[in-house]
């Protein structure tokens, strides 16, 4: 693992790093703040997964979460949204291919050989994490934006116990049934929609929904709301009695505005459920 | 003017407009914040300057303070750093020309015609705004980051009574004794330095001072330190005995995540001078 660079921030360490990863057969980035606390004690964290076209980056410089992070002695971090790199496969459009990997494990080509988000997210990039920082691995919590709304929420309802809560943004709600996510899924995962279901959060919460508390916020004036689906994850939300709120705020957009505007609520909700009512 | 993007943000608006510019012959762009109270009453306005490279785009998007000035009930303006666009001069140099204006009007070729960033930050935007939006230019403060705490502070300084406070984060604190600076006041000057000295905040603090408080936040591990001379200024202040405060920040570099960490203390500073003590 390589340190790309180390800025101090609100009392703790913005950090990005580079390692060799074995799930994606690639070089990858990642960002991770560290609170002050951490120099002396393991912290809870918080994963932020990101959107269509994103990097490490985007989040890490415009959502603002550090400030409340910090606030709570929580770490962060905000993984890339693929693979990257030369040998790579990429395609020209935005939604496909490098900046858009769906935190899924492609099964078909050109796909197949690097673009699996879901085991670098499952599993490697949390024992990378847990082995070199000082992270709490027993307490972790994850939200998301769009794209990373649906990684956010599939993974939490996914794997059982291995989050306190989760959260999104304007999540990508029913991937199965939207031009956001038929094509991905199809590319990457093949004709045979039975294997698509695992990847939509609606049909997760209709089955099964989240072992705790669960945060959407939606924006009212979201570009993308007939791409986005939220209807269908609010129904399946009520319909499970899933304990959580599904909000609908005024006059948002699908922008990092939006996104920032809210962020000190969700990283509170996250702390309530990582450390306990209080 | 023209409405390039408005988006909801923390209950306010964050607008992007573009306008035809006769202090700098060419369309300029800026941002602008507006809290919710602005919907119904005129609101003060805190300024912020960017630094070398900028556009209005990058404070806006990861200093964070449209959280606190939503809390506070204040307007944000993040001009640009230069004049652009096609038949506007400019430099290989990234310190140089278009994304460097330094807030000085050029009275030399091949700046003189569109480089007056001082007329446009001085006059003729703040008539604009003061004339399209419900901001209450009898309440203005300001502040800004490197190159644009340079400008932050000698706009201050050189305008008594505009404004009810100035801050700064890592200004370029004496350009006439420093590269960044020695450099820029020459090419948009020339070379009779007796009219760079309105250009420099450390001598106009010696000459003049600052009738209000000054906030200086400094980046103890800046990687710029040499640069931007931040124990000049803080000696000048100190001998002047002006009312404020100059604060070290150990282990803080140049970066947005230093200026992010202590927004909300220079967003509350200018709030308590523009609302008064409460």
């Amino acid at each position: 693992m390589q340190t790309v660079s180390e800025n101090k921030c609100f009392g703790g360490i913005q950090g990005v790093y580079s390692h060799a990863s074995k799930a994606c057969s690639c070089d990858m980035t990642f960002g991770l703040f560290l609170p002050e606390e951490a120099q002396h004690m393991q912290v809870p964290v918080l994963w932020y997964l990101s959107g269509l076209t994103c990097t490490h980056e985007n989040a890490m410089t415009k959502a603002g979460a550090q400030a409340w992070a910090a606030d709570h002695g929580i770490a962060l971090v905000f993984p890339d949204t693929s693979p990257r790199g030369e040998g790579v496969a990429n395609d020209d459009a935005y939604d496909l291919g490098q900046g858009a990997g769906f935190y899924v494990n492609a099964t078909q080509d050109p796909w197949a050989p690097h673009f699996r988000m879901w085991d670098y997210i499952a599993e490697e990039l949390p024992a990378l994490i847990g082995e070199h920082f000082a992270v709490d691995m027993d307490r972790q919590a994850i939200t998301g934006h769009s794209m990373g709304g649906h990684g956010a929420l599939t993974l939490a309802m996914s794997l059982p116990s291995r989050f306190a809560s989760v959260s999104a943004f304007a999540p990508i709600a029913h991937p199965t049934s939207s031009d956001w996510g038929r094509k991905q899924l199809g590319a990457y995962l093949g004709s045979d929609e039975s294997t698509w279901a695992a990847h939509d959060s609606t049909l997760l919460m209709r089955e099964k929904g989240f072992d705790g508390p669960v945060l959407i916020d939606q924006g009212g004036d979201d570009q993308f709301l007939d791409l986005l689906q939220p209807e269908a994850l609010s129904q399946a939300m009520a319909a499970k009695r899933q304990d959580g709120a599904f909000r609908m705020q005024k006059g948002y957009d699908h922008s990092y505005f939006f996104v920032s505007s809210f962020m000190e609520d969700h990283v509170a909700f996250h702390a309530n459920a990582l450390f306990g009512a209080v």
